[in-house]
């Protein structure tokens, strides 16, 4: 039986929605049954329409639907909130409070107190709470992930991430691109512009792949976009409490990249590699040998796929692995038994690390690029 | 709506029904109803509970599948062929029979006779019957078929397939791989071991990115593992119609490649590189221009992706567009109104393409490579 | 002290020539200080000058060269013969009875009896005789010689060689194009286009690798150039004495190659991978384990670059090494003492094979495209 | 008639000296006829042995050699200095004051007053001063170069260089690797480790491609080897002139990369990509159009190799191109013309640069990581 699947956001002509419902449909574990996918009513209605939804269970506003599907017997197993950032506080807090499950898009909040509060909240209700960092999901960086636990690099010196987009290179945003338009409006997007949209997700795999705790970090943020209110281009320093050093070049302006997500790390007694453009490998070099080349499901590697070594995978998979997951976790839930930790599927708190990474970043910048504490 | 969708064949163990399955699911056309999943009534009945398929479409056989299903007003939509290749014509033929559209595995069939009854068949029922060749179904393998048919290659001289895998260099077929025992038995596979299993794919794709029509083959197998029935190495020639030539390295002992399948097409103005290990990219040479890489979604190009460019989609994705691609076609044929032409899509003529080359590769070979017609 | 060099052919406009004389110098071994450069006396003196050579050792004939060097007490200690085809045996012929030592561009000959007569010669003067087979010089195409010599990858099954160039894919031998002008005819290059241009490369580098004998050959080959006399694109199926089997693809019209060399071999235990185009690298898949990119100078790596692991070396570095290896060969034999026998370097027996190579090769086109032995 | 050099430094088991050898007489246009080889006599003289110069003209010491060659009527035209960094500046100010041109290893200086010094001593003199900044000479990183002064990815915005290699990941110093040991000894290597062995490399880089004009610099500098005391891992912001932004990583304890330099320039217009592992390409993209991999000497590409595209060229080519045009330099200043400028050749003023950089680096990372002026 697959769950029951709310959604808030994503409506006709939103990237995200569309990718969320793939994703949870993919392994068959949910049905999307509920949503309020406009704040536009008639844009609502027409999505619900399109996407198959009944229409009483179309709803014109999150609150409504968070009432209306607490009260059914039927209602939702968890609601995914697809909206712009600075609506994943009030919609969750509405959710969790009505004391349904979410499954809710990065970066968690547009400032420090509201994810903290989140934090709280999740804690209090006991809720399962998902945050949709997509690519803890590819099965490679897990490996990484997986062989750093086991010290095959040793301790950890460098960690190097870059995530490099080109779309905001000309000033889209002034000519109807509405993906745009939220995201380089600091009333929709918070302080951070290309640093929350993109630098946390390279903030989150530096914290996922190495398990190393984060102390300060210094970013030069720049706009470079004309009239641009919002960073487009993030240069960033981190220290680590273990002495680590780390770096991150995030941006939005740079020709050549689509969706660049590259981690480096570097350690005492080898190296790793992974690369979003071919996700499917993951370079490990270890010190003194030569670099081998690590495929999910292939030979000497832990972590499986869905299919065997040599079929590639991408973004829709790694998502679905996280929709995947979270059914585990809200079937446990409802089962009344508590679910099993699983370490690999990003929480509320890494949200707040990813919430409080930006801030201290736009403080960092305004100050001239100074080090700010995390 | 969703269609239903029935399945013969992909039990527990197998490796193709799971991957039908989720393309199945990917766009949220199809949902699986009915299966007859294993000729052992036991695990039949064990997948179908795993499946979460009700008790009484769980069939002991494809017979009485085909006939219940009929015979229910709800019955299914359409039937996913998944067995063994020497049970694919008379499964199709039997679902065919009883009214019910085909979705069926390649190579079509284990001789060439049989895919010409076939043929027949379905001209005769006008029923839809789509093959799984699945690499056509990747956004830039479309593409380059696109730009070859607009020209931007000119004339082609050469094409260039090899398909590689290495999961057969060692003699895995007597130490229990299920996968490995009917791919190297000529009773399930028919005369081709490689050649069939996939050197069809290559060969399917040569045709169908250049739309050239190949008129003769020149073949040297090789069965390289021990007490192997049949090949697992395959060096081909082809010629076409318009003088453009062609060769295929098939192989399933080549260490070093999983699933490494390749396409190189030289044409008069230009050339065309597409590879399976980075499928999101086509390489594009314009003749006295740099190469470019392009990219589902990405600028300059035709073909879109689910997702935006920059983000990896693989062989599920492909597969999955196949499925979404058939339920047009069955839609339409439900509807009464004849389905518009996808030329995209391969047929039951396709199918019969690729055991005349299956057929005129392994007699080529016997008779100790020399060139035969096709 | 450096040895003392004579070259014919290689005048200005010629490729050959200039690449020779800088694989010459690159380790300080040789000096060039005679010459013969063109068979048009005005371009010959013009480039002696050009050069730095002294009046009285630019020749006009390569015969009067031969004669004067021979006699004088500072003669050459090794002729290079750069010209087209059809002269390699005259000319080789005259400097080998002349006493002088002779280091060769291939293919050795324009016919198997001229190749068998210069073998005999070289045999009865025992003089060193070196044949430019430049990508044996390459330090992980001899890795890889090593590697499957001490059974890294077992036993040898199938081996693929391509060799990729566009430069004639448009007809440049009629708009003055010099080297398009002698590939293509001919009387100066004798039965091979393609196939003796570039084929014999693909040829060699199978067997110098591989270490195994050719037995039969059977080729398709083409002129696609309009109006073309000889083959610019050639498909060649190889079987050898062990069993293995084998593929040449050479084109010289296939747009997106500039020189691109590539070799794999697949055996037992193991997959090698090296491409000219990123000749530092050799990938390495020992069966069962992941693929490992090997460098010269790295890690495991038996064989040394001039430069440490990192720095790329390239073409001219590949040919310096025959340079100085022949520089050796010369030294013994002027030292009286027999050179010890250096199996790497190639020689006028290589040359034999690949003339064979490209004459059955020919025939085998001619005659529709049948087998042929080696 | 080739120019005759000397060389202070590079005798046995030294690297740079023998790179330095193959660099000069590549092209054809020094040789080797003087040399100060150590400081060591005994290895000085063997070392001069060893290379086939007269005794006479092997020196015990580079006061020596700098006198005695300026009294030759047949002197060298130029030197080469090639030793440990802090005897650059002692050894140039020798031979510049002994009328002899200068070819320098990098850094030039160990403090930024020497590095001025030598500044007004060339202005002074009058003298040619080539810095040996290697990667200026890659073809592809000329084209980058001339692509950006063209104005072709438009006004430059963010440059990402990095440099990696691995081989201080183990402490090597304290086991006999000589090149360590110098490399990690402040009193020879300077205040800068890795931040000057390899982090000016990549500086240099970046303002050679771009031609910007750098105001500032942030270091996070950290000495990872047990012991160490010099950096071995770089972390560096940068700002320029015109308002664009940088970062440098460069790291000496990175498994994975023996020598991997990367620059990336992302301009309003579009983006560059080079790296030194495939140095033959460059990636270009200009804005909304999809990526061209450029190669010298291939389609639309002005600057040429030595050879034709698809010939690899590598260290050694990029490294002679520097001599050749230190010919071009030395021959015009004997000729007593003034030499045409080559805004390509590095000078001392490049070297000044470089120095200062390091300085600021230092010092920024000793403050804690603060921004210092340039």
């Amino acid at each position: 039986m697959s769950l029951k699947l709310g959604m808030v956001g994503g409506g006709k002509g939103a990237f995200s929605g569309g990718v969320h419902r793939i994703a949870a449909r993919l392994d068959g574990q949910w049905e999307l049954v509920a949503g309020a996918f406009s704040s536009d009513p008639d844009r609502a209605a027409e999505s619900a329409a399109d996407l198959g939804i009944a229409a009483e269970r179309s709803y014109g506003s999150f609150a409504a639907m968070a009432k209306a599907e607490a009260a059914r017997t039927d209602g939702i197993d968890a609601v995914a909130i697809v909206t712009p950032n600075h609506l994943h506080v009030p919609v969750a807090t509405t959710f969790l409070r009505a004391g349904i499950p979410v499954i809710c898009d990065k970066p968690l909040a547009t400032s420090v107190e509201d994810a903290e509060a989140l934090v709280t909240l999740v804690a209090e209700t006991g809720l399962p709470f998902i945050l949709t960092q997509t690519y803890t999901g590819y099965p490679m960086v897990r490996e990484a992930r997986t062989l750093i636990a086991a010290g095959r690099i040793g301790r950890v010196r460098h960690i190097q991430v870059e995530y490099l987009q080109d779309w905001l290179a000309k000033p889209v945003e002034i000519s109807g691109n509405k993906q745009a338009a939220w995201r380089t409006d600091p009333a929709q997007s918070g302080p951070g512009g290309c640093i929350a949209d993109i630098g946390t997700h390279a903030f989150n795999l530096a914290t996922f792949v190495t398990g190393l705790v984060p102390t300060a970090v210094l970013a030069d943020l720049t706009a470079f976009g004309p009239g641009r209110a919002l960073d487009d281009n993030a240069a960033v320093l981190l220290r680590f409490e273990s002495g680590a050093k780390g770096m991150i070049w995030a941006s939005q302006v740079a020709p050549g990249s689509k969706n660049g997500l590259r981690i480096r790390v570097a350690g005492e007694a080898g190296g790793l590699l992974w690369d979003h453009e071919r996700p499917d490998d993951l370079q490990y070099t270890p010190i003194e040998k030569p670099t081998r080349t690590l495929q999910h499901g292939g030979d000497g590697v832990a972590t499986p796929g869905r299919l065997p070594a040599g079929h590639p995978e991408g973004y829709l998979e790694a998502f679905a692995t996280l929709y995947a997951e979270a059914a585990g976790q809200v079937r446990a839930y409802r089962g009344g038994t508590k679910p099993s930790i699983n370490i690999l599927l990003p929480t509320v708190s890494d949200g707040l690390a990813g919430v409080r990474f930006i801030s201290a970043a736009a403080r960092s910048s305004e100050e001239g690029g100074i080090w700010v504490g995390l």
